[in-house]
């Protein structure tokens, strides 16, 4: 199959999309794959895929490069002579800003590029963590209870310690702390608002299980992945995320009893149908006192959650077969017509 | 002041944004408008501010005039020997698809143009009258009950007659019908369907009084418009409201107390703060038993609003001069070196 990967973005999450696309690289090792990177002044280059290392980026050496620009149907690639398209399906692989804010979705849409990934209201809904909360209020999906907290306005916390600050709109674990006690509320406060001016606190809970679950829908079904069990430590941080997100070797299925493993999908697809078709997303969930609450939704998981997956490659073709299709309204002039008419002009 | 009216759109609000950017031009006569078409295949085009009549759009004349692409920062017009950037902040006056469900503003946000307009994530909340509600039910504001129905799902209605059926993602009363009895109700869903796979359902509200206020942030404050009760007509069909998109007169304050006034204020407020800044929006609200109810957010009102306030003129100024900024991380690569350092490469 052919596919484009876009990676990058100016994002925080730059880095790791990076390496998110190696991975890919090498788990997609059959397909026919280019490489479209969008640097942080978003500007879009063609990578040779022999280049696909994160020196090229590191080092800067990716500016020398093809630039690409967007045009209708596609990527296009302009020199002295000659304006070349890349018209493959595009995966959308920047994590974060641009990639899971809306930003590349709603281009791909505006230029009429066929993309695996979130069109840009599901990315509303998954980006900020405040708005996954309102879909889940909504649809009838159980969720952790929180408060907002919004930069140089009075903060007033009213859940117990020890609870967990986040960057509303960040993943990865970026800007976010357990706070066990007062003295420790502070720095944490200073370290998520570098990232986000809302902050969501939430209580941590003690014991809590959780559970990964990746899907897509295709050819009229929901797709699940396994479930995992995450490796528990009381917290990932950024540089072990980011490690994460290079993983390739597919993991064993948790110990689940079916029961639960049924509850987790009913979840998944109820956050999923109307919204994410398009994309392969990854809900982390959270089962506490027996119940089952969505923790966070990944709109484009580290590497696309490949580990994740019996057959990743016939899962993305799956997906790439069946993308949504987006309806653009016929105009005419009916109204004006009949209005000139009218008036005698 | 400088000023680029866009407007156009694949939206099946394109003639009546037409209408929208003919009315500002008289509108705003004291300004240096520039005005750029976007027509239905998402090409760009400088319109002469002379050739502002909607036979330039009906017939077609507007595919004579400059083409335009974005470039980062500016709308750039390419000619064989010059390149000439067009960046005065725009204003986006799409109504609809493109300029209203997040399209604009995330292209715009893309190419760091600086424009006054709803956000990405405003767009969302505003654009499908399904999220308006979750927003709502989020924030506090009180809304009308509501039932969703889906195409080639099974209809399932237990609101009962009269009822109200919409399309979730149109406005201009493009879709829109009262129901009455059982035999009006398949015809209702044909139209709406015409226009989106996703309806929703509202009571009719005998007796109901409408109240429309506009606003807009700036200057560290809200800025409201006076109120306005609408004409009074069962239905206001697209046609009727297509001309009220050329109005331009100050209408007159409408016969409510100061109680109510304030009321009104407050919920729109709670809808506007964290998420419509750099919009100047209209809110439709409904007040049935003593209760203030947000019927819809217009992000994009038709022709601004501007017959809502005092001096348009100066509203627009202020907000123009006050625009959110947005930041774009800087991107680093410090995990890469780390990595790369504890790899030795």
């Amino acid at each position: 199959m052919k596919l484009t990967i876009l990676f990058g973005g100016a994002s925080f999450e730059h880095e790791i999309s990076i390496v998110s696309a190696i991975t890919l690289k090498e788990k997609l090792a059959g397909f026919d794959l280019k490489f479209v990177f969008c640097d942080s002044d978003h500007t879009f280059y063609l990578i040779e895929p022999a280049k696909m290392k994160a020196v090229t980026f590191s080092k800067g050496a990716y500016k020398k490069m093809p630039l690409l620009t967007l045009a209708q149907g596609s990527f296009v690639q302009k020199s002295m002579f000659s304006k070349i398209q890349h018209n493959n399906i595009v995966l959308n692989l920047i994590h974060g800003a641009d990639g899971e804010d809306g930003t590349i979705a709603a281009l791909f849409d505006f230029y009429s590029v066929k993309y695996i990934g979130p069109r840009v209201d599901a990315c509303i809904f998954s980006y900020d963590k405040r708005y996954t909360k309102y879909l889940c209020e909504a649809i009838g999906v159980k969720y952790v209870k929180y408060e907002i907290i919004h930069k140089n306005e009075h903060c007033n916390i009213t859940i117990p310690y020890p609870f967990i600050v986040k960057p509303a709109s960040l993943g990865s674990s970026i800007g976010v702390s357990v706070v066990k006690d007062e003295s420790e509320l502070d720095y944490a406060l200073d370290v998520a608002f570098e990232f986000d001016d809302t902050l969501i606190v939430e209580p941590f809970l003690e014991g809590v299980k959780e559970y990964n679950l990746a899907g897509y829908y295709a050819n009229g079904t929901m797709h699940y992945s396994i479930v995992e069990e995450p490796k528990k430590e009381e917290f990932l941080d950024f540089e072990k995320k980011y490690m994460d997100f290079s993983r390739s070797e597919q993991v064993l299925q948790a110990d689940v009893s079916e029961e639960l493993t049924l509850r987790l999908k009913t979840n998944f697809e109820k956050v999923y149908q109307g919204l994410f078709e398009g994309a392969l997303i990854r809900c982390d969930f959270f089962v506490f006192n027996n119940e089952v609450l969505l923790n966070e939704i990944n709109p484009i998981p580290g590497s696309m959650a490949n580990y994740l997956f019996e057959d990743f490659t016939a899962s993305l073709e799956e997906l790439a077969s069946s993308l949504p299709h987006s309806k653009r309204p016929k105009v005419t002039y009916d109204y004006i017509h009949s209005i000139s008419q009218a008036k005698g002009k």
